[in-house]
């Protein structure tokens, strides 16, 4: 790996690192795609849709898993493909949560289940092609999750380094699927509190995203408790942070940035961290405005427009703005330089903004 | 474990056996519905419905892993918990199949989804209930996948074994999803010839419950490549015999015994083998017959009786009985005293009956 050189600066080193991960990422995926595809009806699709949907990725937690890796350990292709292995579960993540939620886009282009779907009409196919969609996403989801834990235990890891990371790697996944469930039950008509959402946060995306790579990575170079607990505080933080700018973006943000209309979240009555904030701060007046918007039966564009202004009236979105700051401030000063080689807590300073800065 | 001893006859050798294997497993997916759910809403439902779907089955994937172990290997309570992995790894793909193919019933009970809708509107949730059922089966499906992994890298197999079984049951997962998008494709309008079913069920059904499971059990036990032909000869046979019985049962089956409406594959327009035989032997008059009922928008009770009238009149019925019976004499002829144990013979050959005679 002679061209990922500590010095570079941390920015270019991650951007390369993420380019790597890619690269095995997708080059494990196609070979097991032609493996098991090569001369079938579907083997036209798997072997360009599947790979396809892993490349739109933008390895965040590869990164993170990687970087805790080298909280402790040294440059290494079979850390590289272990830390790769996370991006591989987060497909299996995504193509089910898609089916499960309907979303019909998934960064801008048709999520994979509408993309079998059209498939199936294309072949001329007689029975439900949405159906169809909905089912092969699914199954894809479920080879993503093989896949996964199969590119983990073939990364080339030795086997004390792979024990370490197992009970890591298995509370990973077990907390997608148990998150996955109770976000299911998570329906903003019964508003949870600010502390019952927070808990919801921890047990989900704000874990998985950062939180749990990093363990992941520093726990296979076996760090010791120092760093682990270090690890665990920033990300907790940085999670909660870029769950925060998610939950913003899915009520303000861009549909040419997101790749989802306009106030999606709110169409689909989510109790994200920014409806429940904005209900909280409230006043009477708004609370009972609120109130009105979360009991119609559909939130149409006038709804969408109606409701984000009474958010921004609250002050939630400004607040949530300085909890982000916040967050990610407390975050940095987590990272002790005493404690950490200098690459790493760059690398950690660069990702830390990277997942809470505005724009993004 | 004194109780299971080589000398008792097989078939209660055997049945003992099912009784541990179920014992493992349901102890194993208790422990973890009760580790991650233990205090959530959802955790009443995990906690109960899990461990008695898991109850619910048969256990032939473990007996016939287990029975592949003994090929080669002494009793063990570590290899008896890797052969019951598989049987997580089946309540996987009966959570999403019955999902995917809309099965309302599974063992004559309600399907696992159909479960979980029902205590969605139990809780007074808003919300489509029929989509939550859908989308939980999924999840815990995803979890029995998840399970099935971790019992068999936690059975107490030393390191070598389990080197020489990931790859088997590596295969044995990627088959089962690939071969759940090849039903899907599956459409009786569109028969397949005789031999494309064959190499379609030789993917799927043929090969997971019999084949794959005896080669999985014998390769964590280091058996040779003689005992491993046979056995693949063996579940090759037994594999498509059971098939077939399943398939003869989803037509002329009585619903007391499969759980089933009478002809529900009729209904459900499965390209099953004998509908494919009974096409392949009818004459042409019949085969126009045939043609009209495949052409219905709906197959209702009148349409069942005639088809399954039809499908006798082919001699399709008497021809596949005839068909799974020499593949189960063919099956006990390749088991070769000279190169089995004893008691991996006598079982074997009671598995072979057990899975192929007309009553089960």
């Amino acid at each position: 790996m002679a061209s990922i050189m500590a010095e570079e600066a941390p920015a270019a080193w991650l951007e390369a690192l993420s380019g790597r991960c890619l690269t095995e990422a997708y080059g494990f995926v196609s070979a097991r795609a032609a493996e098991h595809f090569a001369g079938h009806s579907e083997g036209e699709l798997a072997e360009t849709a599947v790979p396809q949907f892993v490349a739109g990725g933008k390895f965040l937690r590869p990164m993170f898993a990687y970087v805790g890796w080298r909280c402790g350990g040294p440059e290494s292709d079979a850390a590289l493909r272990a830390a790769a292995s996370l991006e591989l579960l987060h497909c299996f993540a995504l193509a089910q949560d898609d089916v499960m939620d309907g979303s019909p886009l998934r960064r801008g282009r048709p999520a994979l289940h509408v993309r079998f779907a059209r498939w199936h009409t294309e072949q001329g196919w007689s029975g439900s092609a949405d159906r169809f969609g909905e089912s092969a996403a699914t199954l894809f989801g479920d080879l993503f999750l093989v896949w996964s834990e199969r590119m983990l235990r073939e990364s080339g890891l030795d086997p004390a380094a792979l024990a370490r990371g197992w009970p890591r790697y298995d509370l990973m996944r077990a907390e997608l699927a148990v998150g996955q469930l109770a976000d299911l039950v998570n329906d903003a008509r019964t508003l949870p509190s600010w502390e019952t959402l927070l808990d919801v946060l921890r047990r989900k995306s704000g874990n998985y995203t950062v939180r749990r790579p990093l363990e992941f990575g520093a726990a296979l170079a076996g760090c010791g408790p120092d760093v682990l607990a270090a690890l665990a505080e920033y990300g907790g933080l940085v999670g909660e942070a870029f769950q925060f700018r998610d939950d913003l973006l899915g009520v303000f943000g861009d549909p040419a940035v997101t790749g989802k209309p306009a106030g999606q979240d709110l169409r689909d009555r989510k109790a994200s961290s920014v409806v429940v904030l904005a209900a909280e701060m409230a006043d009477r007046r708004q609370r009972a405005d609120l109130d009105d918007l979360l009991a119609l039966p559909t939130v149409d564009d006038e709804a969408v427009a109606r409701w984000c202004a009474l958010i921004a009236a609250t002050g939630a979105r400004e607040r949530l703005g300085e909890l982000i700051r916040e967050r990610a401030e407390k975050a940095q000063a987590v990272i002790d330089p005493a404690v950490f080689p200098r690459h790493a807590a760059d690398s950690l300073a660069v990702l830390a903004t990277k997942c809470t800065e505005r724009d993004q």
